[in-house]
């Protein structure tokens, strides 16, 4: 039976609590289903750095790298400046384990709350493929005469031809693979599928601003296209598909985009389906160790008050498992889940959902 | 008496369709309120490139600025490759007549459908302040390598001190303005009322991120607001602020931010105030020649079926009235506009208003 090494770093505020409800979860799986998780816990995080002055030790790649997969809480402390521990730790990871995907499903649950207007989760099931190594994020640029009238502040919005191909691909590759006889993309016309069609992958940009960078992205994404006959393409800038999203969101199927655009989109996606408490997001290395995240943020004021949902933890630690091959355990929490929010949760903002936060992680484990 | 000269672009598509309702209301605004309008008409847009090849002449802001404002009705034309028109005319425009503040007021009018669950009229009523000239739309930047594996696109956000700080100058004096015994902010606490606030100013930005671009945006931000007692200020980041903008529209009273998240968030909000039917903007120079348009576009397949929504381009008439001076008239198409929208029309969408798109103008004139 396969035994699994994950790097555990619960982070800050309310990241320990829903954590450990992810490992709980992940434990029960593992009896379940025929494989083992050796846990290593890590403690990085605004606590370690307000201690030590140390975002990250500068041997943090080495440590991790001994690990199949990171599982991470939340990084965000109220006495640490903005940007310290998102820099420092999150992006910092991200970049130094070229973790160049940031995959956000985008899936409204049974029972879970939307803020738009007459959808249901039929309607909210896509997945969002976020560039996650270039773009604005590589912190290229500067500021001149800082302060004074003549201030120029710069900031390089930049991507190379292989970072494109390399998210593209695997966009293309999901798209393909993420439909089934019994998962069919719901929004393919008849045409569409007379002519062949069983999925669609939409590039978000903004071609007509964004012409040298976006430009790449389109031109990449058309020559690529040729190899992935059965995805139909569609492109969207990114001001029409945020209005879609909140308005059609059942067009989409699987969506892919750069860095900036990827993090504005899937915030917004990410409360259509319900809010915080319920998405997670992976930040794969296809080909390396890939972090796995709730998206939600460290959420101080309900630390320590058992009050937090912990299922966007939970969810984070099935794509772990998706990630790692276990497919099957990976299905089994994700209908847990679906059950365990159409048929207990009240709500699932932290403190209304009528459960505390450990007895959410026993009502998942419960139903697997 | 005052007569204003008006340079009317109608533009592509429906454009004609929905400024000539415009300029029915805005006749009929001015012999009700004592002033006229002399109009010139430009027939620049895709039909005219179509023909020329010409986006504008070389003297186009020449001859525009012989007028107090410009109307635009929209741009864009199915056999005109996407890009050319946008950056040729109106960004163009824009640009020469630096009008340096995109104005977009989100505004749900009453009977307006919006896609957002439980929200009225009451709980989206604020101000988006979009800096309208500088960031990546300078178009600064370069490919090198085009179409080989060592293909680099560079895109640069840019921004000099002083388009911020003229572009904030513009947000506080609207904060401080807005704000009228009739009209307080319904947001603000108890405790922000004692502390003697009446409005309040969110910065949009993404400071973690974009530390270069967005730290100018934030320390010009801070300084400027000690001369605006009155402001509460609040930041945003802008993933978050798409989500508040869906969940609760309610705690935005006026937001400023800069030039592509503000294209961005100005999208989704509109969608979420009823869609492209009833959003206008305007293009403006506070001391030059200010554009207004309505925001959403040729819609082509509508084109000369008496069908399309004439609302945001008679919006955008009013906004003109309101930046000439004209308060009253404009105050007055507001509330025939809401009028209609409360007691006439069965939905904003094209071809189910239950109306045509001139009958709609007539509407909207009958009720002023
Ligand atoms: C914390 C921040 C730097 C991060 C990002 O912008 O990527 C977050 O918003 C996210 O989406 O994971
Ligand atoms: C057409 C396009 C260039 C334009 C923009 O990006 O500014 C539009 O989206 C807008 O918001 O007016």
């Amino acid at each position: 039976s396969k035994n699994y090494k994950i790097a555990v770093l619960p982070g800050d505020g309310t990241g320990p609590e829903v954590i450990a409800e992810a490992i709980k979860v992940l434990d029960a799986a593992g009896k379940k289903f025929g494989f083992s998780t050796e846990k290593k816990y890590f403690d990085w995080g605004g606590e370690h750095y307000l201690k030590t002055g140390e975002t990250l030790p500068a041997d943090a790649k080495e440590q991790l790298s001994k690990h199949d997969a990171v599982l991470l809480g939340a990084i965000g402390h109220p006495d640490v400046k903005p940007g310290v521990l998102e820099k420092g730790i999150l992006l910092k990871l991200r970049f130094d384990l070229d973790q160049y995907i940031n995959l956000r499903p985008v899936k409204l649950y049974p029972g879970v709350e939307t803020p738009l207007a007459n959808k249901k989760p039929e309607d909210i099931d896509y997945v969002v493929v976020r560039e996650n190594s270039g773009g604005v994020y590589t912190g290229m640029g500067g500021n001149v005469q800082i302060d004074t009238p003549d201030e120029v502040a710069c900031q390089n919005w930049v991507y190379t031809r292989r970072q494109v191909d390399r998210c593209l691909k695997f966009a293309f590759e999901l798209a393909e693979k993420r439909h089934t006889k019994e998962n069919p993309w719901r929004g393919l016309s008849e045409e569409d599928k007379k002519a062949g069609y069983t999925s669609q992958l939409t590039l978000v940009g903004k071609t007509n601003v964004l012409t040298y960078v976006c430009g790449l992205w389109e031109r990449a994404f058309n020559a690529m296209a040729k190899n992935y006959p059965t995805v139909k393409t569609a492109y969207c800038h990114v001001d029409a598909a945020t209005m879609w999203m909140v308005k059609n969101p059942e067009w989409f199927d699987v969506v892919v985009t750069e860095n900036l655009m990827g993090d504005i989109i899937t915030d917004l996606a990410a409360m259509t389906s319900g809010g915080m408490g319920v998405a997670s997001g992976g930040n794969l290395n296809p080909t390396g160790l890939s972090m796995f995240e709730p998206i939600g943020g460290s959420a101080p004021k309900y630390t320590g008050r058992n009050v937090i949902n912990p299922l966007a933890a939970i969810g984070a630690a099935a794509m772990m498992l998706d990630f790692l091959g276990e497919k099957e355990a990976a299905a089994a929490i994700d209908r847990s889940v679906a059950y365990v929010t159409g048929n207990k949760l009240k709500s699932m903002a932290a403190g209304r959902m009528g459960y505390s936060t450990t007895e959410v992680g026993d009502l998942v484990v419960e139903n697997l």
